[in-house]
């Protein structure tokens, strides 16, 4: 068996497509914006990618039809935009380091395929509290890129995210480098503690002044507002060992 | 040393023939079906399939005689009925998520060599309590297989196996739908506490009805009562914390 | 790298040589075994084995001088025997599963073009207690060896060892059976508390009657002998918590 | 994706190179040491070296642009010496067994390549308590280095290091020696609980004797000083359970 197969659906041809990546991670940040974006720009499935380097496992549907784990390229037209869009989502990233690589690398060659010369990697910046509004956390590969960001609200923050970014999000800015790549990583700050379409929807009105989109949020505040829900069910559930009225406002 | 080793005793010719796959997993239910199946049937071993992926292990017999751990396949002519058999049976899957995917992507292969079209894989679906009648729950890669599963008394249930199925009984149906192979798997509720022979008559009762086999279940039935016996043991020789007939009396 | 290296430092002729294989495991019965003969029979090394699947270290001597971790092969030519005999040493078994298997395939496929049509394996049967005077288990490839090997004081006992043989000791066997060698594995009980030199005696007192050697034990006795006083010294230096005499008369 | 990949800036002529390798390890020494050799010595990166053996991460600079984990080699041309340098620093050593041996394996054949003749590897010896004046043990590959770093202060000492080397500075050796090439490994005496600049020097002031260099430790005294001034404030805010003033003395 090789170590990726690829299961095209169609070849698109392109018009100078940018990349966009979410896979889990942390607060599934990256999954949930790139899978909302899916969803709001109508984006058309046309690669899998199964790999020996995932679990094995399949998902099993509500109606009982299985699904192989697996991660997926997506593209958008854009008539009206100078670029066309690849979107990368899927239910895992690669289980060992150097299934990590593989994945990684394969990808890139993909995109550069796709004509892509520019990346943007989504993820969660994990910071182990609860935050009210979370900033988006920007790294590049070339230094023009820091000023190109900040004007589009990006935040570069000295020591931040200080042991340096692990998974695909980072791992696909350090292959595109080697290749000549532009690419940037986008990190909406999250607790880590839930899955945290607040952070995902900040990394997205990041992305879309960048790329000029008009995005909807309304399903990510949906959804944002059932975790809220259910965090502070659960810290009502609990009975308090020590009083801490501070900290449940602070959760808002 | 290659990957995978077969070691052939014979290339049986085969009508139409379908898959069942039985290898150890949550109360060892597959491997029981699948070795119940092996003797009722007088199976035929034709290949023997050692692995890397396997532990560096043999088992040894009484007489004192070793054996390679290994899969093997079997085959069962049945001159009156429309389909032959092959199945699947072992003394361990692989250890690593990489080793499982290269021994069902080997096993799929010789089946399709084999002119095998549809494939039943057998598992527990370990519910972590102990039940009295045990459910078959169905996972199939086609939305047809469905009903025509329901019709022979296969559960499909909304949200079950929450987590998809992991392993050769999911991995087989994963790679199989990749390949265009239809197939069905067959999970036999179980505590998942003990070997489970009544699930796996379960299973088979299932089984041998779409197949349209006869089956004795003698074996399986006394297995079952001594597990039985033994869980009713240990039962009475712990010293009961707390009064809890109710719960001896759902064992049953 | 290649995955295994072999360093050469001759190729010798030899007359329907014999394998011994001896390496560290339970008690290090093997490897005390092996070596123990190595010397005796003032063996000569001919090849040297590195492999990545040995730790990535390297052993320093008295004078400072190192030794990469490896597996080597020793021969002793016996002009007045029917077999020259070819030692299998080492520092480590493989790390891994596949590790295992890449190493015991190339061994046997090394001894295969030595010409040797019968190995024998030195390994411990680790029972979790001590025991006085240890027997020495077998398990072979073919029916006809237990016989054969009854005769020169090998126990074959059903349900021992219960769980099968892990390790080279085993694998060795294993895939000497598929090539179609004939293969004994010897085991001797020991605690596997400790490295047990008469262990490693009991197996060599049956190999020597089945080789027709003779051997002289006094090195394998005093290191016992060492082993004994240090156990002893342990005893009585922790405070029983309870008396128990019985139990330190019970070590001897 | 190849295992490692090379991506040179340059492929530098050396005079008789003699090359150095520090990286991460106990008390980071080896990599301190070596860090400070690039800079002293106004060292030139020729050639950086990626690998799926690393972690899959990259490292974010204070300015927010990322760098994929490597290794990398610098050369120092010294027209004054009989010997030029390279100098093998990086951000990790492999991260499984098998990446180990690929990495040294292919760092030996780069530095054959180069015409080097001869290897001193850095590191640190774990003593797992405080000491004061770190002494720098030695391990090489044959017998005649002995007496020859004797004569430059390094320490041979029976027993030590009595496990052996485990890492990149112990399998650059044993791979060294296979292929014939003299290597010495230069261990320098630390803690083990914190980076030891201290232990640092020492190696570099025996390797400075040995290679005729002159080095300033101006930067490796200040950091062994804020260390000291971390330690000594870690051990006044921790209340003591009992009186240890002997103690504090000691790690002056």
């Amino acid at each position: 068996m090789d170590d990726v197969v690829l299961v095209y659906k169609e070849k698109p041809e392109l018009n100078a497509p940018i990349m966009i990546e979410g896979l889990p991670g942390v607060g599934n940040v990256g999954k949930l914006a790139a899978e909302h974006l899916v969803d709001q720009l109508k984006a058309v499935k046309f690669v899998e990618i199964f790999s020996k380097y995932f679990p094995p496992q399949v998902l099993v549907s509500d109606s009982g039809v299985i699904k192989l784990v697996s991660n997926e390229m997506y593209y958008v037209k854009r008539p009206d935009a100078e670029n066309d869009l690849v979107i990368l989502v899927g239910d895992y990233q690669g289980l060992t380091s150097d299934g990590q690589y593989e994945l990684s690398d394969r990808t890139m060659r993909m995109a550069q395929d796709l004509g892509v010369k520019m990346t943007f990697t989504l993820g969660g910046y994990g910071l182990g509290k609860l935050i009210e509004k979370p900033r988006v956390l920007g790294a590049v590969t070339e230094e023009a890129l820091v000023e190109e960001m900040k004007t589009h609200g990006v935040t570069f923050s000295k020591g931040e995210p200080g042991s340096g970014i692990v998974g695909a999000s980072g791992l696909l800015l350090g292959l595109g480098k080697v290749m000549g790549m532009r690419c940037v990583c986008l990190m909406g700050e999250t607790s880590g503690y839930f899955v945290d379409p607040k952070a995902a929807q900040a990394v997205l009105e990041v992305l879309s002044k960048i790329l000029k989109m008009k995005l909807d949020y309304k399903d990510l505040e949906d959804k944002a507002q059932q975790i809220d829900m259910l965090t502070s069910k659960l810290k009502e559930s609990e009975p308090p060992s020590e009083p801490r009225k501070e900290d449940l406002g602070y959760i808002g």
